[in-house]
């Protein structure tokens, strides 16, 4: 059963109803790994376990992380979820493609996140800049704003209906870098930037948060990643050398 | 706006919260005509406001009926809902199937029906009966029973996406540069790497092989390009200050 390596993020989850029905979602169709980021609400609430019902067994497999970046160090594909077109410059998947590359990943083994914002603000740019790429649900204009629990339902259902497709062949299969590894070469990128006094004085994230999307966008992998942190790193021992 | 004509029918439901997260789920996904047969809770219910957040308003709209006989009177398609091969002699639909039959009958102007059952037992045999075909949402056969509140919208989503023609994705939006322009870009990087000593002297031209196939896979449009050629030009300027 490889949807074992599909995890579904929560992060900073307010409602413990959210919770509970978000863990029977998962179990109506197939999937075990729910972790939540820095929760606000407790998992022992009773309406937690009302809304889980059958799946309140669940609850208490649940994992909690300190931080998004410690709930996404082992995955090699990374979706964000996303309300309606505020994120343009993320590459944007409905839910139907979404669930297709996470099912893809997981028949390979590789650990995939499907991330969920909180309830009233979604992801931060900051969040979404951690993501592969973004799914958004489409809904009416007029009211855009899914439950919490509900856009966990609906993509846990398409990723349901995506099954376990035929197996793509590991060896042409290209394997993306873990996302600690990938965050890694970004702290190294932005380091050397930073050293050759390449910033936008106006916005310094701007450029950063630019490359984060070409790069994520490729998906590179760990060789990848090694040849460019080994120009870095030649770029960096030679300004040493000459100062 | 044809969906007016379908309507969604909750037969004798239990739980306020359901109701009020029904509302919500209709008005997400486009949808605006709910109906309730004979329910067991009441919609001005604190639960069914909390759960119906900004729907609120169309918990006052909700038409109730004394019988399913009432409440699909002038319905042209009925389907009701059902949880898996448990009445494998209706016709059967997938949820895609249900909701473009509804959409293609409301674009006819026909009153069209989706139908569901109450929380614990479902639809009887006497109500299948009264329709055309049974739509069953796929689960995990270890817990198959959804929430009658995620069913309602999964199927809204489903109806909903069955109405707008695929948008377009973001992805789409994006325009890679031309080739003269990322050539330009390779060479330019190729010169750097000689600059900083940064060669794989058994195979100078591996390397320089991996990254046109990783930054190809990323497809950088002319913006993406001129940030990675900033990067590089800082660099080429702080060598040579130095030298």
């Amino acid at each position: 059963m490889s949807r074992e390596h599909i995890r579904i993020v929560l992060v900073r989850p307010t409602h413990p109803g959210n919770i509970g029905a978000a863990a029977r979602a998962l179990k109506n169709m197939g999937l075990a790994d729910l972790r939540l980021v820095a929760p606000a609400a407790a998992l022992d609430h009773p309406e937690a376990r009302a809304r889980a019902a059958a799946a309140a067994d669940r609850l208490a497999q649940i994992r909690i992380h300190a931080t998004l970046e410690e709930a996404l160090a082992d995955c090699r594909l990374v979706i964000g979820t996303s309300a309606r077109s505020r994120h343009i410059e993320w590459p944007a998947l409905d839910p139907v493609e979404a669930a297709r590359r996470l099912v893809d990943a997981a028949a390979l083994g590789w650990p995939s996140a499907l991330v969920f914002g909180p309830e009233r603000t979604g992801l931060t740019n900051a969040e979404l800049d951690r993501c592969h790429f973004v799914v958004t649900i489409p809904t009416d204009a007029a009211y855009p704003s899914l439950n919490l629990a509900a856009a966990v339902q609906i993509m846990a259902y398409e990723i349901h209906r995506a099954g376990v497709p035929a197996a793509p062949s590991a060896a042409s299969a290209h394997a993306p870098a873990e996302h600690a590894y990938l965050q890694a070469f970004y702290a190294h990128l932005e380091e050397v930037m930073v050293q050759v006094g390449f910033l936008d004085p106006a916005n310094p994230r701007r450029i950063m948060r630019k490359l984060v999307r070409l790069f994520n966008r490729a998906q590179p992998d760990r060789d990848e990643l090694d040849i460019l942190r080994g120009i870095l790193t030649a770029v960096q021992r030679r300004l040493h050398q000459s100062f």
